[in-house]
């Protein structure tokens, strides 16, 4: 971030038509934004909501209410248009990529092909590394590379995967030291069983994945023994973004796994992070406060798909719209406040 | 509301793509909508936004961080499009009106005339009333009188009079029991000594209205003693849309009274509501659940204007979308969880 630049965002903010601050969290935001494209006048324009989605070797433990077949099944509504993800991204003019990262099923022919493996999901990371540290290498290489050339200057987050939020729970357990029983919880919907067997299935993906929690040990193993292929994928995409000045909106707990993996391997992409939302998933808000993010809507929000981050989106250009669009004291001869 | 109808409702959301619930207050939003409108389907069209301005006879005894004159000089600021309000409305397709309910200052050419006085805002409150009754009552007819003809079915509240939030306090106290302290904040952004002020003030005008808190006072008697002619303007408007089946968005903590005194004169008002934010005014929120509504977003916004109605507005049409279109689990295809 650029100081001088954040003081002049700052001035203007404070010298808008309205009393210092008062347009709370949306100022911060505006002076986000603007850090983040290193403008005072921020802009943004044919914003890109990227689903991958994958399947993971855990989910064969029962670890999600969920039957493994839906992450399938969600991709093909997902194009058909009938996801929640498809119609909030018609309402708001997102651009949508459904991205088969390593779906076990055969490929939909309107995902975006972006497998590393030729078939079947993740292998069961209770049991041995959910991938090799070449194929979370190569999925990080694929997320970036679909950027490029991609218009527009903002990249939602979103997936889809039967099992991910436990990924997600290893990983924030791996990268932020948080004990491993606040990393976990509920998912799409488990009961109290289905949670006791979740964390203690958690905790042998732990034990069988010894060197990923070692200290010091590199994110590359952290990713290989844990991660998801679309994790990976979307870190990959969120390394890219911030390379390039793009606004990365953050979804849920899972895309929060993909910013925190991608700050692990290029400290800084937090900066150029906005979070959507805080989800009704317990860990989502720690992480997201060990990231510096702060939550934009708390609505109990528990779906994923980029839902959330495709809800909050309208409160990105507003943002920017009164930034660079409303009058100052000067400008519109309004009265300040007495000294 | 209707049993029946929220049933259906209810079933048609918890038949969607997703897991029961998992959209959090976006479904509560939904439903809400739906028996406001009657109607599992419920859509929004042609969204009025009605700011009503006026000044305030408690304001001579600095109650606010503002100078007197800032209510006229935002009117023109509203209507030459620089004010926060103008660029939301702008931004997101709001047909915008300002109404000058009783500004101290020669009406603006392009202001909505809507002054029940010729000339000055409303009597100092802590002297007398701050209005007659009958006066009460045609600013109450003539916010009603605004709409009729309106086109579109959702109504967003906003308001301008500097120290409106100290008349705002008084009809919170009156109307809801709740201890004057409880009841009074900083507004737009009052030091200790301000505060201190503001409450002194404001219990010289309790004393001064003894009838407006006498156990079964008359919500008239209420509004005469401590409203402002912009809040009953909105009251009277809220009144309207109401019994139209119009969704009303209710921004902050005045708009908040005017629905208060919509629902004190005419019981069910508040079905009719939604609940834009919970402002940075600490009575807000509290007030809010005495009318039994959920804020949708917590931004510590404490502009007014209709600022934050405008900021989650599009959370509304999102709403609808999302009932409307999204896949069933039958249409779509996708397997259920394990019961």
């Amino acid at each position: 971030p650029d100081p001088d630049l954040a003081a002049r965002v700052q001035h203007r903010l404070n010298r808008k038509t309205k009393p210092q601050g008062a347009l709370g969290a949306i100022e911060a935001l505006a002076l986000r934004l603007a850090l983040i494209q290193g403008h005072e006048a921020p802009r943004l324009h044919a914003p890109q909501l990227l689903v991958c989605a994958a399947d993971h070797g855990l989910s064969r433990q029962g670890t999600s209410a969920y039957p493994r077949e839906v992450t399938a099944q969600m991709v093909a509504n997902m194009l058909q248009g009938g996801a929640a993800v498809s119609v909030l991204a018609r309402q708001h003019g997102l651009a949508l990529t459904v991205a088969d990262c390593g779906v076990d099923a055969p490929p939909h022919p309107e995902a975006t092909p972006m497998r590393v493996r030729a078939a079947g999901g993740t292998d069961d990371a209770s049991l041995v590394p959910a991938m090799t540290e070449a194929e979370a290498q190569a999925c990080l290489a694929r997320g970036m590379a679909w950027l490029e050339g991609r218009p527009g200057n903002a990249l939602l987050l979103g997936e889809m995967g039967i099992g991910n939020t436990a990924s997600a729970s290893l990983l924030m357990h791996a990268l932020t030291g948080t004990p491993l029983v606040d990393c976990v919880g509920r998912g799409t919907g488990l009961d109290d069983a289905g949670l006791a067997h979740k964390r203690a299935v958690l905790a042998r993906a732990v034990a069988a994945n010894p060197g990923a929690t070692a200290p010091g040990a590199s994110p590359w193993a952290v990713a290989a023994a844990f991660g998801g292929f679309e994790i990976l994928t979307l870190a990959g995409a969120a390394l890219a973004a911030a390379a390039q000045r793009r606004v990365i909106v953050v979804d849920g707990f899972i895309t929060t796994a993909a910013v925190a993996l991608a700050e692990a391997l290029c400290p800084g992409v937090r900066h150029a992070c906005v979070a959507a939302h805080a989800s009704a998933e317990a860990a989502h808000r720690a992480w997201l406060g060990h990231l510096g993010l702060a939550p934009l809507l708390q609505l109990d929000l528990r779906l994923g798909e980029g839902s959330g981050a495709a809800l909050a989106w309208p409160l990105l250009p507003a943002a920017c719209a009164l930034l660079n669009e409303m009058a100052s004291f000067d400008s519109a001869g309004v009265s300040e406040r007495a000294a």
